[in-house]
């Protein structure tokens, strides 16, 4: 019920509707704006903070088709007609081993999903390591097997590098930025504005693993729980999906800002509303405890080894079905539907009935998660 | 004269001939080994145990034929035929800003140059950010629009990126690796197993200003030159000369450790003998002065916009006349002459007329160059 003055008229109908637009409009309005003069965590949490940093200083500067697309990689057309991506990423994530896997196992999927959920198949990497003088041999050839293991799990090869050492205090131990190479097959076409209202969406497996384990791993949490992080590569996983979902329209995986900022850029970059039903998203019992215990929302929560997809409502049982087949998408799920109105905006309808706007991450509650 | 006891026989021709010999033999033994527990600057500095550091670390954990090369690119075939060079390297120079450019030059200019001497046309990069928490907004406005110039007058792309932010102290301003793609023309091949005695080493340009630039930049030296760093694109120098010297062998640039480290990786990985002539290098007088005062040898001074290449000798004279034809390639010069024996061994005949062995960089003279 609305709480209306005593005495006045209660609105009708249309003058909900046209409150409930102004709303939309005035969210609309909040879009990120660069209004720091230094750099601050919350620019490297992946939310709005990152995305006005990106915007205005890297997409500002280097215009171009490729990069405007602002995808998880870009898609380049070789003089042959055949396609490549490529996308790169840093990671700094601290500690550099936790429970499910190190930085060097996440350098690598990381990259490797980047690629796969823009259509590639992932191929080659490169790796680039800047490294703290005084850092452990032993522990840098860990890591180092880390790296090994996960690429030949995505069947690529990492066939360039460099090593960089900085003094003591320049560095937190190690960071390390991967880039990669794929070949996108001939026809495959994933894109934003290929989503239309109806689509369903699919998440492909349980999420919010990969940024709770690291938090409790840090040992700053007065909780325990028995969490691992989902880190893996998903290109098996996708080329299953696209097999059995043709249509596929979109994909992109859940990592800093977790579903809830994913499902952000796709209402904004396709121009439409997404809305999520609470009670079909798959969490693990122990990630939603620990989320309960600290105030976080789990949509917001980094994934690792976990992706987005729309695809036409027609395919969706089949994706789901084809993600069941696989280890690594035992617990994929419709999650969503696609809607035409309000445009840019994520709602999610509650197991209560209700339904709340699902915003894009503000803020940086989750640092160094990758 | 030989310094032969008295009461003696003077050796024979054939008794130094072998002494020789055996110096070379134990020289040769000195390979690469990696003695450490922990990582030392020396590392990073692009030398013998930069080498040994890539050897055991990370070349026999990543074993593949692309990485083995050890270029400065990967050369991968796609399912078309169609061949791509892919490079990456990480930026960590201090200080950020210094006469002739700034990290975000290098950071464009590094990865387009790996690429051009492996014979590839640059055309992508990919930029990962790792940016200290409170670092100026517009300094990194200032460097960004360094790499969007470069990237321009390199005639790249920068397609893809990722920024992450650590917190004070857990970097040093800022960190920036680049990788790159580039499309390699049908039939154009460089490998170190093509050079042959009798070729002739070709340099693009004076040495050693990049690295001298930077640590005069620093501040901690007692010494005010003029010198500002060569940080240039050679790109169009590389397609210039390829075109004029189409038996073009092998090509490097030569940053970390100089000229005098890329052409020990020469002789070694093409088994041959180089010799270098003091008198032919091209250094500027003021390089020279200030390597003379602080007793570093000019060799193996870093440089971000020159390559040694070796070409067949009748080409030669083509090679640098093309070069000259350049802007950037006008004090390019002969340098050297590739030789069958001592095969791994980089000599350098002095202006006096005697020689000496130019040896792998060893230890830690420049440290975070670039």
């Amino acid at each position: 019920m609305s709480s209306t003055p005593v005495g006045a008229q209660p609105p009708t109908s249309a003058e909900r509707e046209g409150r409930v637009l102004d709303r939309i409009d005035a969210f609309r309005k909040r879009r990120p704006r660069l209004l720091e003069t230094v750099v601050t965590l919350a620019h490297g949490a992946g939310g709005k903070s990152s995305a006005a940093l990106v915007d205005s200083v890297f997409v500002e500067a280097f215009r171009n088709p490729e990069l405007e697309q602002l995808g998880d990689s870009a898609v380049m057309g070789l003089p042959s007609g055949e396609r490549v991506a490529f996308s790169t990423d840093s990671y700094v994530v601290q500690p550099l081993q936790f429970p499910g896997g190190s930085i060097g196992n996440l350098a690598v999927h990381g990259t490797v999903n980047d690629l796969a959920v823009s259509g590639a198949r992932p191929r080659w990497l490169s790796a680039a390591f800047v490294i703290e003088e005084g850092f452990e041999i032993s522990l840098l050839r860990t890591i180092v097997a880390d790296m090994r293991d996960s690429a030949a799990a995505a069947g690529v090869a990492i066939v360039t590098g460099d090593t960089k050492v900085v003094g003591k205090g320049a560095a937190d131990g190690l960071y390390i930025s991967t880039a990669g190479v794929g070949v996108v097959p001939a026809g495959r076409v994933l894109a934003a504005d290929l989503v239309r209202p109806g689509d369903r969406v699919v998440v492909s497996g349980t999420i919010g693993e990969h940024g709770m384990a690291v938090m409790l791993a840090r040992g700053e949490l007065a909780i325990e729980a028995d969490i691992a992080s989902d880190t893996a590569p998903v290109n098996g996983l996708v080329e299953a999906l696209l097999a059995a979902a043709p249509g596929t329209r979109w994909m992109r995986d859940a990592t800093r800002g977790g579903i809830g900022t994913v499902c952000n850029e796709l209402a904004q970059s396709a121009g439409v509303a997404v809305v999520l039903d609470e009670q079909a998203l798959p969490v693990q019992p122990q990630v939603l405890g620990a989320c309960d215990l600290l105030g976080i929302d789990p949509l917001y929560v980094a994934n690792e080894g976990k992706f987005v997809a729309v695809v036409p409502a027609e395919e969706s049982d089949a994706a789901v079905a084809a993600l069941h087949g696989q280890p690594l998408g035992a617990q994929a799920a419709v999650i969503g539907e696609v809607m035409a109105d309000p445009q840019g905006i994520v709602a999610l309808r509650t197991a209560f009935g209700g339904s709340r706007i699902v915003d894009m991450l503000v803020g940086d509650p989750l640092p160094r998660i990758c």
